[in-house]
C-alpha cells in the first residue's frame, strides 16, 4: 500500500494542485485553501474545478478534472461526502499521486458513513491514488508554501519555520497546536491532519516528514492506537534520523475511553503495552495539548536529560521553593550540587543568596549585569551531577530583562554540545516581556510561562525513574485451565499452566494428579509425607474460596480428603497432591501474551490473595532481562520483605529473578501467583494459564 | 497587638504618605513609589523626606520626619537596614499608623539579620507603630490608587479592579502575579508583600482585605504557616464574607523544605494539619502560581461546585477526549447527563455530534449562530446531574468566535443564582481571540489556554472526593470495654500507653504486668491460660524483632519464658502478660496531639508489621465523629479485608469504628499497631505513647 517518496514528494511539494469543488465565496472557509495557495508563496501551478465557474479568483476553472491540462499531483476534494469517491476516481484516471478529502458524513456518523469510508479506500488502492481523510483538515508544509487546508490557524501569516512538525488526526487540536505555537513565534514547518484515516494513517505521515530537512521535531496526537509495527518503525527511524518524537495520546483513562467511542467509534485498548513500547523507542509521551507543545518547543533546540536531576537558579527564593515542589511530586531531583560548583557559585553570589538548589542568585546580580547571570547559569548546567538546567524568572521587565535574555542566550551558544538542556520560566504578562521571550527563542532557549508545565515537560522528556506504573492489576479470569506436573501421575495436557511452566524451566512443587482417593496417600508419600491437596476443576478459581484446597495433609488422612473433594467440589475432575511449600514473600508474576500485535506486557508485584489490595505493580515488556527483572523489583513498594523485613531473613531474590526471566518468555497468557520466595530459591505455587480471548 | 480598624484604614487609604529616604534618580526601582504616587491618581500627600534634597519630583522635601507638617499616616521606608529601626522610631513621634520596610539584609541573611530584625520588631511595639516587612515590596491599593510599592509590575497601568487581591511574603511571587493577571485584563484590587513578616502577618493584611467592599477574592501565598489561630480566624471571617479563599503553600515537599530551609530559615513542619484545616474552613489549596490566579478567576464570577462531576461541551471531539482524560487523573467524574438533558440536547445537536458527555456539539453549531451553542450550554448546565460545566473551543476566531462570546456571555447572564460555575478553555493563540476573551471575562466567564490549568483548578475548587471531616460529636454512647489492663498485677504508670487506652475506653487485652519471673505463670492463668509474654522496656519500640515478645505461651513455661526475656532484653523493667488475641484485620490508629497550635492529626491505616510498604493511610483532624470514622475506614485500600475478602467473614467494623473515635480523644501522641478488628469487637493489641519531642 506504501509508495515510494517521490510520490509523497508529489503531495508535500506538488508541482500542480487541483481544487475540486472549489467556491470562491469570501468568508466561505471551503474558498480558503484557493485563495491561500494562489496568494501566499506556493509556486505550483493552482487549479480550480467546478463547472459553474469559467474562472474563479482570478483563475481559469475547469470543468472537471480531466478537463485540466498538465499533469496534477494533489488533488483537494472540496466536495460533499457523496461526492468523494467518484473524486477520487476521477483523480486516479489523471494520474494524481493524492486526493484530500475534507468531508465529513464518514465512519464518524456509524454505519452508512462505514460503509461510504470503506468504498471510498476500496477506490483508492483501485486506481492507485493515496487519499488524506476523510473528515479531515487536510495539511500545510511551510517549505513548499502549500496551504491544502481550511484551518483557520491558516489565518496567521506562517512565514517561519521552527523544525516543529505535527500530525494528528484531529485538525481541531491540530489547528490549536499550529495556533499556539505560531502566536509564540514558533510557526510550524509542516501539518497534517489524517481525519478518519481510510488509506494514509499518522505513522505513515509521520515517517514521510522525517525525510523533510526542516523538521527537528515531530509532534504527533493519536485518537487510536495505530498498528504496532508501523509505530515501531515511526519511532526506529526517527531515533536514527534524530528527530525527537512527543506523542499525545488521548482517551487513555477510562472516562477518556468513553469518550473516544462516541467520537470515533474507535474503542482504545488498554495502553501498557503502547506506553512501555513507547519508552523503549525513546518516545516522549505527554499529556496535554499545552504539554505537546511545550515538548516541541524544548526537543527543537535543547537534547533531552540523560537523568532527573534539576538544578534550578532564580532570583526568588518563593519561585525557588516552588520550583522544588513541582519537581518533588514529578520525581525529579533537585540535589545539592557539587562541591566544586559550590565553591565557584559562592564567589558570584552575593552572600545573603543561595548555593544550594535551587540557587538563589538574588536580584542583586540581575541588577549587576555584565554577564553575572549567565555566568552563574553556564557554571549551574556545567556541574556533572546536573542532567537539566530550569532558570527561572519573575517580574523581571524592560532593560534589565533584555540584557539577561541576551546574557542567557549568549550563555547557551557557548555550551558544548551535548550540554544538559536549559529551558526558561518568565512568570511575568507575556505581553511586557515579548522582546526578551524572542531574544532567547532565537537563540534556542525554551521559554515557558508555567513553572508546572515546564516542571512537567522536563518529567516527560526525561528517563523514567525506573519502572513505574500501577494501573488495576491483570485480572485473568474466566475460562482457565490448570492442572497438575508430573511425578508418577497421568500426563498433563500440553496447554497445561504447570506443564508451561515446566517447559519454562520454572520450579515447581513435586506434583502427583490422582483420579481416585485411594492413590491420594501413596501420592502425599511421594511429595514428602505432608502434602497440600487441590481439586482439579476446570474454571475453578479462587480455590482457597471454594474449599477446594487442603492444606498438611498427612499420607493417614489422604484418602479421606481426597474423597472429600471429589465429593464435594463442583465440576472436580482429579485431586492434585502437591508438596507443601516452605512461607516465603508471594510474588505475583503475569504475562499477558500480547494483542492486537502489541508486544505482551510482564507484570511482577506483591502476590498472595491480597494482590488486588496492594496494587503494588510493576510492568516491562516481555521477555525481560535479569537486569530488568531486577529493577522491577526494586521498584515494588514491598521490595523489603525481600531484604528481610524487620529481622527475617533475606530472600533469595535471585531465584525470583530467574522465575521471572523465565515467566516473561511465555508466549501465551500466564499468571503465577504466588511465586514464593524463600530463603534459598522461588516455587511457582500456583498457575493460571487463560487463553487470549479470556483476556477482559 | 492589633490595632482597631481604622488604624488600617490609614495604612491602605492614606491621607499622607511620607517617603523617607526617597531618591529622584529616574531608573532607580526605588525613585518608584514616588512617582507613582504623585502621577497616577493618589489624591493624598505625598511627603518626600531626605536631607540631600530640598525638592524631590517637583514635590518640597523634607529634611526628617519630624520636619513634615501636617499629620502622616503611611511611612515608607527607602533606607538601608541599619536605618530602619530609627525611621520606625521617627514614624511613631510624629503618630503614622505604618512604616513599609523595603530593605532586605533581615532574618534572611542570617544571625545578624535576625538580631536586627528582632530590634525593629521591639521599635514597633515601643513606639505604636504597625511595620510591613522588612525584606518586602510594600503594597497596591486599586481603590486609593495607593502605589507604596516598587515592583516592576506597578509600570502597568492597574486601572481596573478584578475584585481578586492578593498576599504574600514573596514580593516577586506577588509581582508575576500582579503582572499576569493584569496581562489578562484583571487588574488586582488590592496587593501586599508581607516579606519577613517581623509584626504584621499574611493573616492580618487578609483580614483586613476582607474588609474592603472591592474584594471578592483574597489569593494568599504562604511561605511558613501562619500561626493557627490567625489562619482559622482568617479562613472563618472569609467564609462569613462570602470572599473565597485560595491558598498557595510552598515548600509543601521535602525538596521544596530544604529550599525553604536555605531561603528564609523558616523550615516548615509537616502540613497534613494545615492541609486538613484549610479543607474543613472552605479554603481552595491550589500547587502553582498559575492556578492561584486560575482559581481566583474562576471564584471571582462563579460559584464553588457542589460536587465533582464536570461536563463537557465542546465541537471538537479530541478535545473532548483529552478533558475527560484529565478529569479522570483529578478525581473529576465525567458522567453520562440526565436522560431529559440528553433529550433536549438531541434536538438541537446534528446527528454526527454527542449528547454524550462530553457533549460534541459540531463545528456546524457554531456556524450556525443564533444562540443554539449558548442554548446547549445552558441546557448542560441546568442539569441536576452536573457540578460545572467547562466549554472547550479550538481554532474558533474571527466573527464567529465573537458571536459565540456574546452567546455565552448571554447565557451565564442568564443562569439563576447559585449555577454551576462555568468555564473556558480556549486552545487558539491569545493573540488572535483577545477580544472574545474580553467578552467573556466582562460577562464574569473565567477563559484559561490550557485544559490542564483548568481541570486541575475544578479540581481543586470541587469539595473533596473522600471522607469530609466534621465536627465530632460531644460524646460516644456505648463504649464497648471489654478487660483493662489489670487484673493483681501492679497498676501501671499513669504516663503508660495501656492506661491511655484505658482511660480512652478502648478495650484492650487482659493483662498483668510482672516484675518477676516466678509471677509469670499465675498471670497467665488469669488471662485465659495461654498468653503473650511482651518485655517492658522504656524506648524499645519494634519489639518483635528484639525478641522481646514470646506468643502463645502456657502457665508451664510462663516461668522460664518470663525469666529469659528478663534477663536477655536491654533495659528491660517488667513483663507484660497478655491475653492472646484471635487474629483479625490488623489496623493502625494513631492521633499526633497536634503540633505548634494546629490541631491533633488522626491516622487511619493498615497495620501490622508492613504499615510502612503498605503506605495505606487516611487522615482527619481529631477528634472525629464515628461517620468521619467510617469514611475513613472506606478509603482505605484494604477496605475489602473488613468486609470480609475473599470468603473471610466480616470484621466487626462498628468496633473499630467505636475505637477509633475513641483514640481520637486522645490529647498526646498515641499510637495503636495493631488494633485487631474481629468478627465481634476490635482489640488494640500494641500501643506506643510517646513524648510530642519523640515526634519524626
Amino acid at each position: 500500500m506504501e509508495r515510494a517518496p517521490s510520490d509523497w514528494q508529489r503531495v508535500l511539494h506538488p508541482g500542480s494542485v487541483a481544487l475540486v469543488g472549489a467556491s470562491g465565496r469570501e468568508g466561505n472557509p471551503m474558498a480558503r485553501p484557493l485563495h491561500w495557495l494562489r496568494d501566499r508563496g506556493f509556486t505550483g501551478r493552482v487549479l480550480p474545478v467546478n463547472p459553474r465557474y469559467d474562472e474563479l479568483g482570478g483563475l481559469p476553472c475547469y470543468r472537471t478534472l480531466a478537463d485540466v491540462p498538465g499533469p496534477v499531483d494533489l488533488v483537494l476534494a472540496l466536495v460533499p461526502a457523496e461526492r468523494a469517491v467518484a473524486t477520487v476516481e476521477e483523480a486516479g484516471a489523471i494520474g494524481a499521486a493524492a486526493v484530500v478529502v475534507f468531508a465529513s458524513g464518514f465512519a464518524e456518523v456509524g454505519e452508512e458513513g462505514v460503509q461510504l469510508q470503506t468504498e471510498l479506500a476500496a477506490a483508492a488502492r483501485r486506481v492507485g491514488v493515496r487519499v488524506l481523510g476523510p473528515n479531515c483538515q487536510g495539511l500545510y508544509v511551510a517549505a513548499s508554501r502549500l496551504f491544502a487546508t481550511f484551518t483557520a490557524a491558516g489565518e496567521r501569516p506562517l512565514e517561519g519555520s521552527s523544525g516543529i512538525a505535527y500530525v494528528g488526526q484531529s485538525g481541531a487540536i491540530g489547528g490549536a497546536v499550529l495556533d499556539v505555537a505560531a502566536s509564540r513565534g514558533l510557526d510550524l514547518s509542516a501539518w497534517v491532519s489524517t481525519g478518519n484515516q481510510a488509506d494514509v494513517d499518522v505513522t505513515e505521515v509521520g515517517r514521510v516528514l522525517l525525510d523533510d530537512p526542516d523538521v527537528l521535531v515531530l509532534a504527533v496526537y493519536l485518537e487510536a492506537l495505530p498498528r504496532p509495527d508501523d509505530y515501531v518503525r515511526l519511532a526506529t527511524e526517527a531515533r536514527t534520523a534524530g528527530i525527537a518524537l512527543v506523542v499525545l495520546r488521548s482517551g487513555r483513562t477510562d472516562g477518556g475511553r468513553r469518550a473516544a467511542l462516541s467520537h470515533t467509534g474507535a474503542m482504545l485498548p488498554d495502553t501498557a503495552a503502547f506506553d512501555l513500547v513507547s519508552r523503549e523507542h525513546g518516545v516522549v509521551l505527554v499529556d496535554d495539548v499545552e504539554e505537546l507543545l511545550a515538548a516541541a518547543t524544548l526537543l527543537r533546540s535543547q537534547a533531552r536529560p540523560s537523568g532527573r536531576r534539576v538544578a534550578a537558579v532564580t532570583s526568588s527564593g518563593g519561585a525557588g521553593i516552588l520550583a522544588a515542589d513541582r519537581c518533588a511530586d514529578l520525581d525529579l531531583a533537585v540535589d545539592e550540587l557539587a562541591e566544586e560548583t559550590r565553591e565557584k557559585l559562592a564567589l558570584r553570589i552575593p552572600a545573603f543568596g543561595a548555593v544550594a538548589n535551587p540557587v538563589d542568585v538574588t536580584a542583586q546580580l540581575f541588577n549587576e549585569g555584565g554577564g553575572a547571570f549567565g555566568e552563574v547559569c553556564a557554571l549551574v548546567r556545567s556541574d556533572p551531577s546536573v542532567d537539566a538546567v530550569l532558570v527561572i524568572l519573575t517580574m523581571l521587565v524592560g532593560d534589565t530583562a533584555h540584557a539577561l535574555a541576551v546574557d542567557l542566550a549568549e550563555t547557551v551558544a557557548a555550551a558544548p554540545p551535548g550540554a544538559p538542556p536549559l529551558a526558561v520560566v518568565w512568570m511575568a504578562g507575556e505581553d511586557a516581556t515579548v522582546a526578551g521571550r524572542g531574544v532567547l527563542r532565537d537563540a534556542g532557549i525554551p521559554v515557558f510561562s508555567s513553572l508546572a508545565v515546564a516542571t512537567r515537560v522536563l518529567a516527560a522528556v526525561a528517563p523514567r525513574p525506573a519502572a513505574p506504573a500501577e494501573p488495576a492489576p491483570p485480572d485473568v479470569s474466566g475460562g482457565t485451565r490448570r492442572t497438575s506436573s508430573v511425578s508418577g501421575g497421568p500426563r498433563l495436557p500440553a496447554d497445561d499452566g504447570w506443564a508451561a511452566l515446566e517447559a519454562l524451566g520454572v520450579p515447581v512443587p513435586r506434583s502427583v494428579r490422582v483420579a481416585r482417593a485411594a492413590d491420594a496417600p501413596a501420592a502425599v508419600d511421594a511429595v514428602g509425607g505432608t502434602a497440600v491437596l487441590k481439586a482439579v476443576a476446570p474454571g475453578l478459581e479462587h480455590k482457597t474460596e471454594a474449599g477446594a484446597v487442603r492444606l498438611g495433609v498427612l499420607a493417614a488422612d489422604a484418602e479421606r480428603e481426597a474423597a472429600d473433594l471429589l465429593r464435594t467440589v463442583s465440576g472436580v475432575q482429579a485431586v492434585l497432591v502437591q508438596e507443601m511449600v516452605r512461607p516465603g514473600v508471594e510474588l505475583l508474576v503475569s504475562v499477558d501474551g500480547g494483542r492486537d500485535g502489541w508486544p505482551p506486557v510482564l507484570t511482577v508485584g506483591r502476590g498472595g490473595t491480597e494482590t488486588e489490595l496492594h496494587r503494588d505493580l510493576a510492568h516491562a515488556l516481555a521477555p525481560v532481562s535479569p537486569a530488568t527483572a531486577r529493577g522491577m523489583l526494586a521498584a515494588l513498594r514491598c521490595r523489603p520483605l525481600l531484604d528481610g523485613h524487620r529481622g527475617a531473613p533475606p530472600a533469595d531474590v535471585e531465584a525470583a529473578v530467574d522465575a521471572i526471566v523465565r515467566i516473561s518468555r511465555a508466549s501465551t497468557l500466564l499468571e503465577v501467583n504466588p511465586l514464593v520466595v524463600g530463603t534459598a530459591g522461588a516455587v511457582a505455587v500456583d498457575v493460571l494459564l487463560a487463553h487470549p480471548e479470556d483476556r477482559p
